[in-house]
């Protein structure tokens, strides 16, 4: 990108989609990626914004001034003015509100009352409703004089005369149906409103359980406030995913890939500071018996095999626990069984990779006593690698730790020092 | 589950959609799943099947006789039907296939000479497709004499007399234009109609780009085959982020919670098998230095710190070179700007912990010398880690290895040998 010049660029980008771009620029370097949102059309870039991720978002936010923003901003729908709004500095944010026109700043202004990550948080008002006394040819009609009906709408809502939600009608069952149907007879009733309160986690659930495409969002006396769609549950269930996978490097799904150097460092670094307290633990497990490595320094060699082989094994059932919470599939009525299952595959891979590896000692170091020795050793700390995997993610839940972010600094504390000591104890107690 | 009588659990089963039913099977022990299967009227464990994850159906339809399975499998969508005789063993495949009826079969045998991770695996016959040359009218007429459209139709497909895909009609277009509007008029053909062959991979950006709820998937005389909708695209995506997360611990994310542990252990062991050689070329390395950790115990005390906050940081760079190429964030153009961002966020951290473990050794072991090894071979390591962590994952990647499931295992490799490596070596030449 760097070396072509402007003119080349702004072709380019002319024929791409606002996601497309969206996508470029969360894959540009910072410098570049200024360079290029300046040679992007400003009708563009409010939904070019709607598409990147939060740091990205403010990241661009920030090159901008606030006339710029209030008039990127007005032809959105209202989540995403919200999603703007909620990037801004505080300070920026209020001049932001003030310059918006008053239907979209009270839309805007609702969307805030709820925290971003629930219903209210995610939903537009840009929905069609009906009441359930009129036959479809009404409603037929009523949709022509509208001229237009918002993206991804499957089906419209039907309210009664103070707006609270009754059912939906499917646009296919509008077109399936005899004009003079009453909306009334035909209305699904079967899918409740989602309360605005409804954290986005339990939305997207709602969305997979019932295949949804789109739903209503009411407040707590029943009225229809606004609509979540599929493409927003979609972004939620896509960063659901990586939250488990980045979380257990402590790091952010909202990362920029190319955050300033001195940024990724800060916030790495408060991560590799409380690892270092754990490996610190384990040296000091080391430390306990220098005595029998100064005298047998074969230990010093094998001990990081039975300290690796327990945290590989102990991630293994660790990250099956995470996901399955993750997923809503253990609770208290399956964890015994699963703790069952987990401490049996723990054993028989302890009683697998002990025989195995005891021989390969011994003729690596030709003494029965240390093979033996480090066999157990090994042994011991899969099984409690099994056990510390399943039990630590399930005791972190019940503390409402996030489980994928602490579970692995956890489990290798316990399968590094609890290895070190089996191993380096047993060794010191039989041989010296 | 285990402890209420029978009518108890009909009863509770009757009360739920098949998703959370599926759920239940997925998180109930073999046997409890078994005798919960047994009790699902015959005319839900069809639809159940098509929300349980590969192995769990697996699991459940050997428990059934073949023409049990005919049974369940007749009311569904051809693309569920497929998904069935594909979880057969071979042999009753044919047979199941042979006891289908001749439409179903068809569309079955179809489905099937497309891999399942394509469109053509994924999609379901069950589309509506209509000429360009009628009005609206006609087609309003058309849909009221069929009576039904399908589940998640958010737009009809426009075909030549061939059956050629040309385009399609959006319902809220069909719904908010005059009624002697011919299609051809207001089709929509934006966007392109999906090849049987494509990676499910890239139905689901193509799904995610244009918030697409529904699209047609043609062959390569583009000829309409089918219709993949946006249920089984939040089914792929879920899969994508799970992916991640289980491979970089050596699992599948099709892994069955409560497989028997017999099982689970042999998949397990591979795994650990793999790791065992990392670990033990590691252990080759501290025994070059065997004669200075002899006479220097600290070194065997401190060397497990150096090795585990390599491993740390280059965890972090590699996640997020991962997570970069998975959505497609990262190409030949970026990457050397993310390779020099990475290593000099390596090289920040190197210096940060440098200074604070060098002190922190001084004070433990009052001894100068070591602590600037110590904190040498520590900047090294966090250095090479980062280097490692982006250049790994890279790598795999042309070499077309999944980067989620080898990456952790190299760079562990690197981190860990390196770090002893320097640290030992470095303190052989300088202290002895």
């Amino acid at each position: 990108v760097e070396n072509n010049n402007i003119d080349h660029i702004q072709d380019l980008l002319s024929h791409l989609v606002a996601e497309e771009i969206a996508e470029i620029l969360e894959s540009s370097p910072i410098k570049v990626r200024q360079v290029l949102w300046q040679q992007i059309d400003s009708d563009k870039q409010g939904e070019i914004l709607t598409h990147t991720n939060d740091e990205v978002k403010s990241n661009l936010l920030e090159t901008m001034q606030p006339h710029e923003i209030v008039e990127i901003a007005e032809d959105l729908q209202t989540d995403d003015i919200a999603d703007i709004a909620q990037s801004l500095p505080i300070h920026d944010q209020k001049t932001f509100l003030a310059s918006l026109n008053e239907d979209d700043r009270n839309a805007v202004e609702t969307a805030l009352t709820y925290p971003e990550d629930t219903a209210g948080g995610l939903m537009s008002t840009d929905f069609i409703s009906i009441r359930a006394d009129v036959s479809l040819d009404v409603v037929l009609r009523y949709l022509r004089t509208l001229g237009a009906i918002p993206e991804s709408t499957s089906e419209l809502f039907v309210a009664d005369r103070d707006g609270k939600y009754i059912g939906s009608l499917k646009l296919t069952h509008l077109l399936t149906h005899d004009e003079d149907t009453l909306v009334a007879d035909i209305l699904d009733q079967s899918l409740p409103a989602i309360r605005a309160f409804t954290p986005e986690k339990d939305v997207a659930h709602l969305f997979e359980k019932n295949d949804l495409i789109s739903a209503a969002v009411i407040n707590e006396n029943h009225i229809i406030l606004g609509r979540i769609t599929i493409d927003d549950v979609v972004d939620i269930i896509r960063e659901e995913g990586e939250h488990a996978q980045m979380a257990s490097a402590g790091l952010d799904e909202d990362e920029d890939i190319f955050a300033p150097a001195a940024r990724a460092a800060k916030r790495r670094t408060f991560w590799l500071g409380i690892n270092l307290l754990t490996a610190i633990f384990a040296s000091i497990v080391i430390g306990l018996f220098d005595a029998s490595i100064e005298k047998i320094v074969a230990l010093a060699i094998l001990m990081p095999i039975i300290a690796s082989m327990g945290g590989i094994a102990g991630t293994q059932t660790a990250t099956i626990v995470i996901r399955a919470m993750a997923t809503g599939k253990l609770g208290r009525s399956n964890s015994r069984s699963l703790l069952i299952k987990e401490t049996t595959v723990g054993l028989l891979n302890g009683l697998i990779w002990a025989l195995l590896t005891g021989t390969a000692v011994f003729f690596w170091f030709s003494d029965w006593s240390l093979s033996l020795i480090f066999a157990f050793a090994l042994m011991i700390n899969l099984i409690a690698a099994a056990l510390a995997g399943a039990l630590i993610p399930l005791f972190l839940q019940r503390m409402k730790i996030d489980p994928a972010l602490a579970s692995g600094l956890m489990l290798t504390t316990v399968t590094d020092s609890l290895g070190f000591f089996v191993f380096l104890g047993l060794a010191t107690i039989v041989l010296l």
